[in-house]
């Protein structure tokens, strides 16, 4: 038996979630909330059962989810998907991301993908027989915004974060356009686009979003945009959808992810919003893969997203989350990056004295599992082939009292 | 943009069910239940969306919900499967197929179909880059079993049958053993054996299970087993599972839809088992196509399965519907082929004088849909190539009253 996906194990969320639980350890590894959804989204769910949905929706998915779908980008970012022939539910953004690159991917076909890179697209790309050209983020001093100083930031009322101990904060990752540019080649099919980004917390400006139509005008690259943390952008910035921009959005399939959104990661119900000519093709990957998408679910969200309230509100939210636990780590030995979305906060470790010199990134997360009961995940994970930052990822989409007992934890480091 | 799938369109299910729709005609067509599941099984989801049962399970399944699958397995064929290691949950019978498909064939390698062939199998292997090798089912008389007399079956508490304008039975479709060992070669990877079938209701006996080990036997090609209708084998029958077989099931993925048992085909979810060498290949695509699949149905099934009952009675409940619709159409123009599984019931038309002659099944199929009212599916969907047997699909999982209303429909023509 050869196997098609040699180099793939099992995912470093599910290894790290499993040494957490074995050893009774706070769980900021892989991404989910420890809160609950709201129970009206329940409620709503229950209904569709009672009401008997539970047979097959439409392939394409329930055509009021869809609408739904569409006016809330239409509010977002002024475009307005038709929900008919240009977007499609699907199961969670995962499902998304490889029914898209199994859709255009040819075997031979070169797929460009940022490291550090999310831990799917690389088997993905190879499932689809295409050829990854990985780009690294170069680190920058992408800080200095208003409301986000670079050190241990803080909102107007969290606690003071000038503790004496603090050492400054870490520059951040960015894209580097001049390397992009340089793996662009003729053989280039697709472009794939994470932002707000997992695991580096970075996220597309408004000019990024130019310089990326500048680099693909006049080719027929293609382009995907993983968003799931679409709503979980900071400090006023707004989300630099690909669908804001003209040009960008007529060749990119849009990803993103209910499950991130409404705090229900294990509804696995997602989206793909396309232009019409790839959405046809997205959809016959996506018939013959999984058919359609659970039904209760996709009418429940539908009929909680007539109001359209649930979708306000996320990024304060996050962001109250992500500045109590800058500001709590503000007197550790960890440097924060910055981090203007997702609810993942990434930190240098070298400062914390508390662990064994020398540690690699994986080790330092399973010392910090075992030893300071804290679970992270290492950078290292989210690279092709062995790099070490001396960066870990901490995910702060949890209770503020599973926060503040972390914090309690790490902050003595 | 060129297509990786430049031949798929729509497919028959989701064409046919409009049509129906908008001719407001009873959908014996898309395989689906017209009627509830049990609301004890929603009252269990209930409980575990209340218990916050809301993110992401454990990436092969919930440890409960696979236990109780093996213990289902065990208890019908004797195989005892390890939960840990051997069974996967899907979401849905489609996903385990595309998935199993991807992770073990390689570009170039054949997979061998069995035509009529359900419809995502041949787009699911052009996506690997495998080449479809086709073996056609051979008519044969396959009748003539105890309580399933070719034309017309009833069972004993049905109406009698022998209405004098019935016309013999047709004769049904079985394996072809000699094609199907003339089509195995070096190149071949892997055999997609369905049973029991859809669409032509043929299902394997115990002696198949013996000729196809003797086919691959001393070779190492896999096998595929979609028995999502395996609760669904009539007239005393025991489903013949490749589990079953020691040799077979060394070398099988088993696939099977808790949708199709217990009436909830929206809420997609299904199951791989295979040996820990296969199931790992499985498992390495399963994380990066679906990663999970939802965690409140999962818990569901799981809590409503702790009784073992659910899984029984399910043939005889659809044995009763398959009689009652054969014996309805026994005087009709209609000849119906046996139905040893499924809930599907094929028939031939050209005893239908009421309809214009020469019609092609897909034409039959719409004029029976817009001028009769039944929306039926035609055989030659799942053909690659065109090909006419004269014969179309009704699927009888429906009420008792949906059933004689379109036998009342269909009786008289
Ligand atoms: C899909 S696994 C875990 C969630 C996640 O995306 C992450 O932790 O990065
Ligand atoms: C998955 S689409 C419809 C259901 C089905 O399997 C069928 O009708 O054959």
């Amino acid at each position: 038996l050869v196997s098609r996906l040699p180099r793939v194990g099992t995912t470093i969320f599910t290894t790290m979630s499993a040494l957490a639980t074995e050893h009774g350890a706070i769980n900021l590894g892989q991404g989910f909330p420890d809160f609950d959804c709201d129970p009206a989204l329940i409620e709503c769910v229950e209904r569709a059962m009672r009401a008997n949905l539970n047979q097959y929706p439409p392939m394409a998915g329930l055509p009021a989810l869809r609408e739904a779908v569409a006016g809330k980008i239409a509010r977002m970012h002024g475009r307005r998907y038709d929900p008919a022939g240009e977007i499609t539910i699907t199961a969670g953004g995962t499902q998304a991301i490889l029914t898209a690159i199994l859709a255009v991917v040819h075997p031979g076909d070169e797929v460009v993908v940022i490291e550090p890179v999310y831990d799917s697209y690389l088997p993905n790309i190879a499932l689809a027989g295409g050829v990854a050209v990985r780009v690294p983020l170069r680190r920058a001093d992408v800080g200095g915004r208003p409301s986000a100083p670079e050190a241990g930031a803080a909102a107007d009322d969290a606690p003071a974060i000038d503790a004496p101990a603090a050492p400054a904060g870490a520059t951040g990752f960015a894209i580097d356009w001049d390397a992009l540019a340089a793996a662009i080649t003729p053989r280039t099919r697709l472009v794939l686009i994470n932002s707000p980004h997992n695991p580096t917390g970075a996220s597309l400006d408004d000019a990024d979003l130019d310089r990326l139509a500048a680099l693909v005008r006049g080719t027929d690259i293609l382009l995907l945009g993983d968003e799931v943390y679409e709503h979980m952008v900071f400090d006023g910035r707004e989300h630099q959808s690909l669908a804001r921009h003209d040009e960008l959005a007529a060749r990119s399939f849009v990803v993103s992810s209910f499950g991130k959104t409404f705090h229900v990661t294990g509804w696995k119900v997602g989206y793909c919003a396309a232009p019409p000519a790839l959405t046809a093709e997205f959809r016959k990957v996506h018939q013959f893969n999984v058919f359609t998408v659970n039904t209760p679910m996709q009418a429940g969200l539908a009929d909680y997203l007539r109001d359209p309230a649930p979708w306000r509100d996320l990024a304060g939210f996050y962001q109250r989350k992500r500045d109590r636990f800058r500001a709590g780590l503000a007197g550790s030995g960890f440097r924060l990056l910055p981090c203007s979305g997702t609810y993942f906060q990434c930190a240098e470790y070298a400062g914390v004295t508390a662990a064994p010199s020398g540690l690699s990134e994986l080790d330092f997360c399973r010392w910090l599992t075992t030893e300071v009961g804290v679970a992270a995940i290492p950078l290292s994970s989210f690279y092709d082939e062995p790099t070490e930052n001396g960066i870990v990822r901490f995910c702060f989409a949890k209770r503020d009292d599973t926060l503040d007992e972390a914090i309690r934890r790490l902050a003595a480091l």
